[in-house]
Order: structure tokens, then sequence, then C-alpha cells
């Protein structure tokens, strides 16, 4: 049905909303797609929905392509399956829990792992039955710290979750593979630039993990890119290390006397002032080693002391560290170094803990104790020389030689990427870039499978185990990066396979004549089955109506004017800012070739 | 894309579910339609959602055609609202509530009327901007005591709500109208048999209110119909009264000692055997008024005692009791009665409470006290002549004259209708029928627009509260309603515009060749636009595709078989039970023409 801007519900707003800071959420509050209803909380209105709906569509249409079939779970679940898997305690503040009147618990499912493990469970039972690939498109929540610009990060959103199913790893490859090229396709149907980065597959104990960005400024996620294609979440970038090096002409290691360098800039500034390079070169920052003294926090609560050293010109990222370890860590406290006196804060380095301390204790079951676990930075190779801590308060050690001096108990990713750093796959230097994910797909492996107990026989008749793949959309998520990439400083300007309408049919003027040759052309263009929102506002200003039209962002604008005098409308493109005269008898089949109808 | 039946997420069962008693509910489960997550939460498998979006896309297209636009709201719902209108309490047990993590309560929306009146507050405010009508087909919480017969009665289910607003009450008789005309172009077009009966407005304080009931032995309302037409919810029925009658011709009252006459079956024979009539016609109950002692509990918890009197042929229907009142209403207890000496369990009648009884308080502001209210069925006119209890162990009063005898405060709608009572607008006697709802739309009048404060200036520049009227459709029971109107001993058995696929092929042999055959008629109508369901499983015998197809219910089967040397298939009609040979040549042809595409 044609709908008529004089009833539609739809409002747009002068002022942008006091807590938007990001484009698309501005404008699509301000043009009446999506209004909040509490933090992190939004209301579809009827044109965001239509928006929105398009949006799903899509992926609706490439998952079937690959003969992923749809179902849809409830939002309310029982708390048992996530008991199972340890989700209920381990998603900690993120999850919304209920009780239901009976008492018995039940949460708002973030993801739903264990219920398609435990539908595939119910049904199947043999390999005969395999491969599987099932997804739902669907409301979910959780109850983020921070929600944030809109609809792109929320507290209840729209996601669209599928689920592989396979007997071997060979067909979880193929699932995996099938499921990413149909997101190439998505995002490509969509109009959305994106970049797939390697990411962590992390604790979830799988190997292959890709996440599909969109590069924007705005964006949440940071990663690296390479131009020779290289990109990944800054959590999976590896380090290049360098090649050993022969150390036989660098003199012993010295303990010198270095007041107030409590700072990597103080002790680079004291010590080309006091102990400057034979061979005249400055020292820099990246001659030093810096240690930090961090507490990775394990599963069951114990706070392990780990001293982490990275070159001194580079901050450790904490998210790396994090990913690294595959635990929560924190900066290490006063309490946590109580017992270790070798650490001196601020002049700590790499010999005062490690495998070669005198105060590291080896149980018989290999836990290691007394001395914390020393791990460097992949830079810190044998025969590399640095200028670190010396465990006493007020000195260094200069001339300190990796494998000579001190040895570590392995090494790790916690430094900072910084541009320029080398891509791992030799693809040319690194920058760092600004993304929105909008997918994420991964190998769950039998993580699930197994905490369920997932199992179908195999042609030996012998039970196995599931492996499973997950890949996931938000697609709420991905409107709003389609806004964010889809916009100018006047409004949305959609392309025309997501608009909610394809054309937008105003007449400017107050004559009966001029409404009536717009309504003939809104009624004869819906026929045809384009999508029109015809402006038929009787008391609304030209100027008024060109601003709608241009922050409510259809891809087409038929305007009836002057130019009806002489048989003429105007067609504008919202994205191309074309204007052109047109023949009122020619304007419904120009713009229904426009978009496709 | 063509769904084959040897990947496709389904898994018919042979058993019925242990926890299903209707049809709809074992059918639905056994074909793999939806499945059980938790009491009355349900999964919807690949068929079931495939049904559910169609019945859904038919409501849509009638709420677009009348003009109404379609919003989403969040299920997910800060209290606030809910508590400006009461309902946060008044929802008892049967809300889902939580809290957020930063200590917040939040709810589970069971209707969104709050929500919509903000919402048009946010966004209108004159004259010039209504009516107006929105509507969302959402996903919504109860937390049902009794969840019941599957998707018929759950705890998150489906559903329709709709919600007018207008400046008065003429423009809510429009928007009423409009949404009622659609519902039965809704349930038309879905095929489903409905009634439409008169129901109480109750304490939602409009006027209109009707429901839409689809007649059915396993539904869970009773309503009431006459052959004239006449359709209500028991509890909306009014009793015809008969005229007042001349009373001079009746003796005075006269107290009777009738021992052990604590029934009204013990007080007729008792009566028929110690105080026959003169004119030999026999005592029966109806010549005797039942009198209960009840307690109404005010919303402030106050139990208000009441004696209700009804002819001693009919029984207290609690909910004709409790609407007529619009409170909740308890038997008396013992406790309740303690206060009011003049009521004798078993031998209480109307002369033991009302305005004539000597306990009876009047106080200043019009408050009674002392004796009960005395509330009595509307046949009690006066000049009728009963048998009711004295207010004195083992004593009736015969020959106790409605008006002259006794007076009461007021007639009440408490007794049960009983099949051939007459309908209230004359069109016949009455019958009782069970039916499930479907449907209510009612006129919610200026409650939620007062307590949200919903406001518009009218053409005086004068501020009006707004009026609303609410719509909904259980839009998962409906699609269980269809399973109920659709099925045989065998199976499901869709119309074509809700199947799921219009079309089952299947090679009922295991050559290559009747494969072939039948994939190649499966492919060319799902290139038609005929949705197609194909049974391409090679190890499976033809009984069990055969119980497969009726199972599942699709409105057509082409299946070919031996008759392919002869170039001939079957077509099957599921809900005709008609089979014919037709030439392969001209299958595809015939049966897009069947399902219309």
């Amino acid at each position: 049905m044609l709908k008529t801007m004089s009833t539609y519900f739809v409002r747009t707003l002068r002022e942008d909303p006091a807590d938007a800071e990001v484009a698309s959420h501005k404008l699509l509050v301000r043009a009446g797609y999506v209004r909040r209803a509490a933090p992190g909380i939004y209301t579809w209105m009827p044109l965001g929905l239509r928006t929105l709906r398009k949006v799903a569509q899509v992926v609706r249409e490439e998952m079937d392509a690959i003969g992923c079939d749809e179902v849809e779970f409830p939002a309310l679940l029982p708390a048992e399956p996530y008991q199972a898997t340890n989700r209920w305690e381990e998603y900690g503040d993120n999850l919304f829990r209920l009780k239901d009147r009976r008492d018995n618990d039940y949460l708002l499912a973030p993801t739903h792992e264990e219920m398609f493990t435990l539908l595939v469970k119910d049904l199947y039972s043999s390999y005969k039955d395999l491969p599987s690939m099932l997804y739902q498109i669907q409301t979910k929540y959780r109850d983020e710290a921070r929600p944030r610009a809109g609809i792109i990060r929320g507290r209840e959103f729209c996601m669209k979750d599928a689920y592989s199913f396979d007997v071997d790893d060979e067909g979880l490859d193929r699932s995996y593979e099938l499921q990413r090229q149909a997101y190439q396709k998505i995002f490509s149907r969509l109009g959305l630039p994106f970049v797939i980065c390697q990411a962590m597959s992390g604790a979830m104990g799988g190997s292959r993990s890709e996440e599909f960005l969109f590069p924007c400024d705005i964006g949440e996620d940071t990663f690296v890119v390479s131009d020779g294609g290289y990109a990944a979440n800054a959590e999976a970038v590896t380090t290049v290390a360098p090649e050993t090096k022969p150390y036989d002409d660098i003199p012993a290691a010295e303990m010198r006397y270095t007041p107030d360098a409590h700072t990597i800039a103080s002790l680079v500034e004291y010590s080309n002032a006091n102990f400057p390079r034979e061979d005249g070169r400055e020292w820099t920052a990246a001659d030093t080693l810096k240690a930090f003294m961090v507490a990775a926090i394990h599963p069951d609560g114990h706070r392990e002391v780990i001293l982490v050293g990275v070159p001194g010109d580079r901050d450790v990222d904490m998210k790396r560290l994090e990913a690294s370890l595959g635990l929560e860590v924190e900066m290490a406290t006063e309490e946590d170094l109580k017992a270790y006196p070798s650490i001196v804060p601020g002049f700590t380095g790499p010999t005062c803990a490690g495998p070669d301390h005198p105060d590291r204790v080896v149980g018989e079951d290999g836990t290691i104790s007394g001395s914390p676990r020393s791990l460097v930075d992949p830079r810190v190779v044998e025969g590399t020389e640095w200028i670190a801590g010396a465990g006493k308060e007020g000195h260094h050690l200069y001339h300190l030689v990796a494998g000579r001096d001190f040895r570590v108990d392995g090494t790790i990713e916690a430094a900072e990427i910084v541009d320029g750093d080398p891509a791992p796959d030799g693809s040319g230097p690194l920058r760092t870039a600004r993304g929105i994910e909008i997918g994420h797909i991964f190998q769950l492996g039998r993580k699930y499978a197994k905490a369920l107990d997932l199992k179908v026989l195999d042609q030996n008749g012998k039970s196995q185990v599931v492996t499973m793949g997950s890949y996931g959309i938000g697609v709420s998520r991905v409107m709003a990066a389609l806004a964010e990439a889809n916009h100018d400083d006047k409004g949305l300007a959609w392309p025309v396979n997501i608009a909610p309408f394809h054309v937008y049919v105003a007449s400017m003027g107050k004559s009966e004549e001029g409404l009536n040759a717009a309504r003939a052309i809104a009624e004869e263009l819906s026929e045809r089955g384009v999508d029109v929102l015809f402006d038929d506002r009787k008391k609304v200003s030209a100027g008024v109506k060109f601003a709608d039209a241009e922050l409510l962002g259809m891809p087409y604008a038929i305007v009836v004017g002057r130019g009806l005098a002489d048989g003429l409308v105007e067609v504008r493109g919202r994205r191309s800012g074309d204007k052109q005269d047109v023949a009122v008898g020619d304007v419904v089949e120009l713009v229904a070739g426009y978009v496709g109808e």
C-alpha cells in the first residue's frame, strides 16, 4: 500500500539526540528509524523496521543458498544447558538472569550454542545425518556495561547466528568455507566494505577464527592491515622475531647507578648524558627492556604474578596480553608483589625473575613458585642487548644480553602493534585502522559437543563427538554500519536494495494540480512494485520537504514543482546528487528502471 | 532454493510427546514443526517457522491495508511505565521481572499498551496527527501458571498487538470498526472459522469489547451462541429478567422446620414430602433461592463479604461473578463471617442481609457496614416467590416474596448460563460451546492515556486526553488453531496459503530413473515459484514416505512410482483425499495451477 507522509508514523527531528556521538546514531534517531526505549534498548519505528528486514532478508537468502536451514529459538531459556557449559557463570554481569514463578533459573540468551547443540543431539544420531547447518535471525540480549552508539552496541539486538555440525575436521573446514563465502556475498550485496581479519580463537578452543570488520573511524575494534593484503585483529598479530645474533663483542653486563630514572624517557636521557655509547649513536627507548609486573587471574581465582618484558619503545597492549594468556590480566598490586622481594618496582628487569632466578622452585609436578614466570616479547632473541632494571633501587644493568645474562620462561605477544611493524606474512608494513565488527566466523571444535554430549555413530559404528562451527552476523549492527557508510551531512543515503522506500515523491507547490500529478506518479510507481513514500503534506513548505527527503535518505526523489506547467518533473539521485528534468509521461518508466522494478 | 528431505532439518516422530493432549500439539511436535525448550517455551523448527511466517504475513497485509503502521518494540523493558499504570503490580506472578547489572527493574513485556502510549506522546501533539494506528508482530512473555497445549498457551509466544489513537469517541468507534473488519478478513483468508463474542470490557475501562473465538472442543474458553446469531462470553451474557408479578394471592411468608435440608436437593425432597403445594405441582430447585456468602477482594486488600442469591437450580459461575464485580472473589471463610451473626451457613436467605436488615449501618459518606450487601440474580424480580434459608439453624422461609418480604442492594450476573436460556437480544435459546481465543479487540478508552498523560491539542487549542483501542491476535496460537482445524488422524493437512510447502514430491521406487524424474518435476515447480519439499531419500521405504507426506501435511503430493513406465505420475490432494494419474509432461502446469503460481 502507498504510504503517505501525512499519515505515516514518522516525525523527523531537528536536534541530534543528546546521547548520540556517531553519525549513524544521530541520523537514525533524527530521521525516525529507531527510538531509544532504555539504555542500549531501541524501538524499531516503521522506517527502521523496513530497513532492518531488508538487511535480514539478504542474510537469509545467502544462508538458504548454502543449505543452512532456518529455525528460531526462544530468547527466554532455562539455565541448565548454560550451567552445563559453565557459561551461566562465565558470562558474569553480561547475562540477564531471572527466575520464573516456580523459582527456576532462566536467562535471556546472548547466543545459542547450547540450544543448537542440544537440538541436533535430540534429532540426529548418525554420521549420515551430517553435515548439517542451522541458523536463526533472532533477538539477543547482553547486559553490556557500556551500551554505545545507538544500535551499534545495544543490550537487545538482532543477530543471525549459524552453527555447523560435522563428524570430522575436514567437514568442519568445508562448512567453514561455505559460510565464509556466504559472508562475502552478503556484505558485497549490501555494498558494505569489509576486511576479513584473523582473530584469536581464544578460550573457545577451535582453530580458525576470522572477523569481518567494516573499516570505519568510529569503530570500537582496532585491527591492522598491510598493503599486501594481510589483516588481523591486534590480538591475533604475531611478531616477526629477528634472527639471533652473535654477542661475542658485547661487553659484560654492568650495573650502573641511575638515580631518578623511573621512566623509560628519564632512563634514556640519563644514559645519553652519563653513559654515551662509544660509537656515538644515541641511546633510544628501543634499547631498553621494560618490565611489567602483572597478575593473571586463573579460572580458580588464583592470581599468578608474571613478569612481562617488552622493548622500552612500546607499551603493553593489555588485550593482546590477555588474548595470549587466555586469561584476564590486571596490573600486579603491592599485595601481589609482597611474596617476591626480588621485584623492585621501577627498577625491575629480566634478571629479577625467570627460570635462573635463585628463588625459583620447580615442584615435582612441574609447578613453578618462588620466582614469577618471565615472559618477553618475541623480539628479545638470543644475542640482543638491553638496558634493564637491575632489581636494585636506583640501578639499571647495561649490556644485558638475552641468552647470555638472562633466560626467560617464554615469549609472549603483549607489545602493542605500531604502524610500520612488518606483517607476519611478509606482505609489507602494518598500519592500524579501526572498524566495526559486523561478522565473526570461527571453528568451535568439540567444546560444546563434549560438554553436552553430542555424539553420532561414524561409518564404523563408533561413537564420535561432533565438531562445530559458529557463524554470527549482528544484523541490527550491520544496519548501523550501512548508515555510517551511506550518509552525508544532510542525512541518510541508502542504496536501493536496503532503502525502506525506493522513491520519495513530493509536490513542492500548494496547488491541487501539483499534488494530484505527484499522487498519480506515486500510485503508478507503487503499482509497479516500487516502494514509494509519498509526501502529500499540504501545509509543509518546500524547504522542509527537501530537508526531510535528504534526511530520510531514499535513493531517488521525484519532485513536482513549477516545471509541471511545461510537463516536466525533477528526478534527484540522493547518492549521486544528480538532478534532471524528465517529462511527466516518462518518469515512471525511468525511475522504475533505476530501482530495478 | 529447493529443500530436500535428505538434508532438511526435519525428523518426524512416531510417538506423541508425553505431555501432549490436544491434536495440534501432538502433530506439530511429531511432524517436526515445533519442539519444547522449557515449559510453555518452544523452538520453531524450519517447517513451523515457515508456517508461522505465512500466518504473520496475512495479518501484516491486512493491518497495512487499513493504514496501520508496523513498529517493533523491545521485549525487555524498564519497569517505570508499567509502574505508572500499576500493571507492574497488577500482573502478579504472570509477569517475568528481572534486574539489570545496575540493579534497575526490568520486565519482559506481556503487552505494550504503555510503550505505544509513550511513543505516540513522544512524537504527536495535535489533533491533526490523529487518528493513528500502530501495530507490531512480536515475541511476548507471560509466566502462565499452567502453560498448556503446546503453542496454544505458551509463556513465550508471537502476538500481533495494535493500538488506535483518536481525539474523540467517534474516532475510536471508526478505528475499532476498521480493525474489526480487518480481523474478519484475516480469519477468512486463513480459512479459520470464527465467532465474534461480546466480551466484558471489565477493569480496562472502555466500552466495546469483542473476542474472536475459533469454535473447538478443546478450547479453554466457554461461550454461548443462539441460532439467531448472538454470541458472547459467558461473562458478558446478560440475564433476561421476567416482568414483575402481582403477589396479592401469595400467602404470607412462613418459617418452617426443615431439619437436615442442608442442600437444595434435600430441601426440595423434604418440601415435597412435608409441605406439598396445594395445586399439586411439585416443588423444584427453581423454587428455591440459594444464598452464597462470598468475599470480594478490593484493590486495597479489604475483603468485602457479600450475599449472592441465585435460583436454586443454578450454580454460581465464579468467573461471571468476578467479571460483574470487577473484583477477585473467594468463598467467604468462617473468619470472614464472624462479624455477621445473622448469617447461618446452610440456612442463609435474603432476609439475613441487605438494606432492610436491622444490623445495617449506612455512614454519612454512604459506606455500608453491619450487614453485608445482598446482590441477587436479575430473575429475582418483584413478586417472585421463593423458598429460602431463614437465618435460623434447621429452618427455611416459604412464600417469601421479593419486594414484599425482602429487599436487596442490587442485582448481579453471577448465575451460570444454562443451555436453553434465552439470548438477551431475543435471538433464541442459548447453547454453550467451547473455543480458542484467537483475537480480542476492545476500546481501552482513556485509561492509559490518562495514566501516562497522553494529550493533544484539539481544534480549539484545548488539551484533550487521547482515547485508545487495543487489538490483539495470538499469531502462534492462531497457527495451532489452524492445525486443529486442518488435520485428520494421519497428520496435518494445511490449506495452500499457510502450508510451509505447497507440494511434496517423492519418488517411491529405488530406481535412479524415478528419482531423476521426481527431481526434474520438483525443480521445475520450484522455478515457477511453487514451494516444494522434495523427498530424495534413497534408503527410505515407500510406506515411510507416504506416512511422512501425510503427517507433514502439504496440500499436494506428487508421487513418482510404477506408472512412470507409462509416462504417468500420481497427484494426491491431502485435504480432498483425491488421487489422479497425470502425464509427466502435464503435472507441473496442473499443480502450479492448483497452488496459484
